[in-house]
């Protein structure tokens, strides 16, 4: 049988996904080996593609990767130890003439959702996705905006004040990422809990005891949020200003948060953003770690589809 | 013969150019009615046509409207009196079966530079208009992209301070456009020039003066310039990072100001924007006010060519 395979590259882990007539037959998930600036990481992908392909014959890989991408070179991956690099040559030395198709990781998660998560149905969306850093991707008119130097979608870096605050890892001040990340969020508490009556502690921080005890009305946890709330709508209402789409998927470890994440950030929106750009709707992402492994998927078949034509 | 027409209406004066075989071969400028709420400005328009029309026969018509176009409904014009109104269906009810668009007038003024003018040759930029306010419109993949509710590239209202400094006309806190536009620059001036060593005087202030005075060195002057281009390059490094274009066109009448702009924009950007979209260029407008007018022409040539499928 023809099998398409989509693969996420992650800092951590690599996910692996083995698919057969629109169908995940086979999944798998294995560590990123980051040793000698991990030039291991792409012949252990390959191993483990073959053990998972049997007896069936590859004919499409789609994969994602912590970086920019332009026409499949990636042009850094810090996570990785990866310098510029040619990830479709890569695949081709191995495979040879198969569909291949390499993107950013926030790219083909976006993708992913898009297809099977939380933005299904729409045709113009921001995918976010709120973990360590912020990402995210854009569709337009169904397709993904990648970019003219792959850097769409980067909105971690959009600038949500002006004081020269918070230094973030690109060099720049005060990016939004440094607010309304994970690590944004322990941060603004680290800032706030000393002399309070909280109970959060400082040894025990992470966004999710913060929204956890948020949840439970605990004071000092919600200032911690609506300040996250208030810098990330700001994003989202410049974002909103200049492309107008019709809703934003929130994704990534923070937004497990929920509906309270979700319902707090639409409203601050709504009083932040420009009039006619108010009604963009709030979504969360449905498919975790998952959707840059489905993107890959997704991304293929339609290459697929644009050269035979029918659905595969 | 057939003839297309593209019109431009502002708040001040309409500008109707009428085109022949791809050329431009009569221009005429006409007031903008404002009596009873605009009542009279579209058959104004059509008079002012029909005596150009002449022996010829008119084909189509693309007009450019100052608000926010949904489907050719304008949603509201606040310039010209115009409250909800199908503009599309006016001027099928004169002219009947011909190719007609209706669009913002900066999204038809971005088409304009994007087929003639500063956005020759970029497959993906965005247009910024900075006169008595800011506005704009996006290329994406050479299309215009008017987002969900018509208001992509109003790039006017990105925020750009969190001090609630000024009030912007649309209700919200300190848009670019009250920083960044002639407006803006005003604005500014009046708070920087009392007490100070500075040949600007209140009482003949305007972008011109100001920019005038920056480029003869006046330290004031170029204190309010730096500002506009603190303000404009933040607005300009948000966009980035959000759809990374190849290229800002930046027009309007503060964009008189030249090189001089252009240059301490494009420098100030590259120390604010996130690294992988420093490249992004910068280029003047070419058309002035007639950009949109041009643009009229090129959004129905487009229908023609999709429909005909040949050069018209």
């Amino acid at each position: 049988m023809e099998a398409i395979f989509g693969v996420d590259i992650g800092g951590t882990n690599i996910k692996i996904g083995k698919f057969v007539k629109g169908e995940l037959v086979e999944y798998s998930s294995i560590k990123t080996n980051k040793e000698e600036n991990g030039k291991y990481i792409m012949s252990e992908i390959f191993e483990e593609i073959n053990k998972m392909l049997g007896e069936d014959t590859i004919i499409g890989l789609g994969m994602g990767v912590p970086g920019p991408v332009v026409n499949g070179v990636l042009l850094k991956a810090p996570n990785l130890g990866w310098e510029p690099f040619d990830v479709v040559e890569r695949i081709r030395e191995e495979y040879g003439d198969i569909y291949i198709k390499v993107t950013n990781d926030a790219n083909l998660a976006t993708i992913g959702e898009h297809k099977l998560g939380g933005g299904i149905g729409f045709k113009n969306f921001v995918f976010i996705t709120i973990g360590t850093g912020i990402g995210g991707g854009v569709i337009l008119d169904n397709e993904l905006h990648e970019g003219v130097t792959g850097a769409a979608g980067e909105i971690g870096h959009i600038r949500v004040d002006f004081r020269n605050r918070r230094k973030c890892n690109c060099g720049l001040y005060d990016c939004v990422e440094r607010y309304a990340s994970a690590t944004g969020l322990v941060i603004t508490a680290q800032e706030k809990i000393p002399g309070r009556n909280t109970s959060l502690t400082l040894e025990n921080l992470s966004s999710k005891t913060i929204f956890d005890e948020a949840k439970k009305g605990d004071e000092v946890a919600l200032e911690i949020v609506d300040d996250m709330v208030e810098k990330l709508a700001t994003a989202l209402s410049q974002i909103a200003s200049t492309i107008n789409p019709e809703a934003f998927v929130i994704g990534g470890g923070v937004s497990k948060a929920g509906d309270f994440l979700i319902d707090k950030l639409a409203k601050r929106f709504q009083k932040l953003a420009f009039f006619p750009v108010r009604n963009t709707q709030f979504r969360l992402a449905t498919l975790g770690n998952d959707a840059g492994m489905y993107g890959g998927y997704y991304i293929i078949k339609k290459e697929i589809e644009k050269d035979r034509g029918y659905e595969n």
